[in-house]
């Protein structure tokens, strides 16, 4: 049993945005060469989160920051009397940074219709980190 | 320290029901033989998830199906002009499918009263599978 | 690659609160002498959670209390003919006991403003347990 860690850097374009980083991972996963394992992926950052979601067009991802905005209304909150976010963390907090994906036969154990999104919630950014540690054989 | 894999099936009588898979997991981790780990969760299936929870009876589960109802109603996504089933995704998206449970004295580490359940949220389904991935020594 | 496991013991002194817990993971992380890995952190209690949280001061540490009030209500769940919390376990479920996360050269690979939040939701009690399991090299 090994391990490989690896952190990617993607930008974002909207204040509230999910991003495809299914192929960063398939990528790491095959370079990896192992048949068998776990991915654990993290999103660093208060106001991001990792979401596993549908990616058959781009429907769901707009409804998820239609869902959020809804529950989690902006300019209500304590937080926002510092930095006028409070919003985005809270949505970040609820989603969460963290989520652990199966590898099975040399390749990320999702469904036919499950990708993984990067969440941000508090953007535009140039630089969003996200880490990724494999244990596999 | 090893590695363990394995997926089981079940399968979903309701288009919104928890479903206790806690003997499953406890029957992986003793077959392993392992005293001290970690076993990774993971729903495979857009519209499913896990969630830890109490089952001291049905009360627990029927509220969940209640409270994600509430948050998020049926007939209002942009996904539903497609599928139909717009709350589906974002149910099981913010649930979310892996838990991450800890492996101690060769049982799964949960208190009393957690036990771990698929959440099936766009049943009924015949054919579920959730992937099991067990790292222990 | 080498595992090692600790339960941390912690008190609330409210029925709801985001309790710091950070500091005892980072001890665990340097007493392992681990350089990267992945550490899962795993809440005992079907009252309680983990949740990823900015840290700068109170602010969004009350507004998640604040939150999960308005969107799950005291009172209203068929679990509380039992034991009048329905409410703290459904918190605790859609916040979720596990996150897992990367240590990055010897140090909890959190951003600058995320710190790891024991959730307390029916509280306070004298002792709540969170177990840590970390794999690493």
């Amino acid at each position: 049993m090994q391990m490989r860690q690896s952190t990617i850097t993607i930008g974002s374009s909207q204040r509230e945005q999910l991003i495809d980083i299914t192929p960063h991972l398939s990528d790491f996963i095959e370079n990896s060469g192992f048949k068998t394992g776990q991915l654990s992926v993290y999103a660093q950052g208060a106001t991001a989160a990792i979401m596993v979601q549908e990616n058959w067009d781009d429907s769901v991802q707009n409804d998820v920051v239609t869902l959020l905005a809804k529950l989690i209304p902006r300019g209500i909150w304590q937080h926002d009397r510092q930095d006028g976010n409070g919003d985005s963390h809270l949505k970040a907090g609820l989603v969460g940074p963290s989520e652990t994906i199966p590898v099975i036969q040399g390749k990320a154990g999702l469904s036919t219709w499950q990708n993984v999104f990067f969440c941000e919630f508090d953007g535009p950014r140039k630089h969003r980190h996200i880490v990724l540690t494999l244990i596999g054989i």
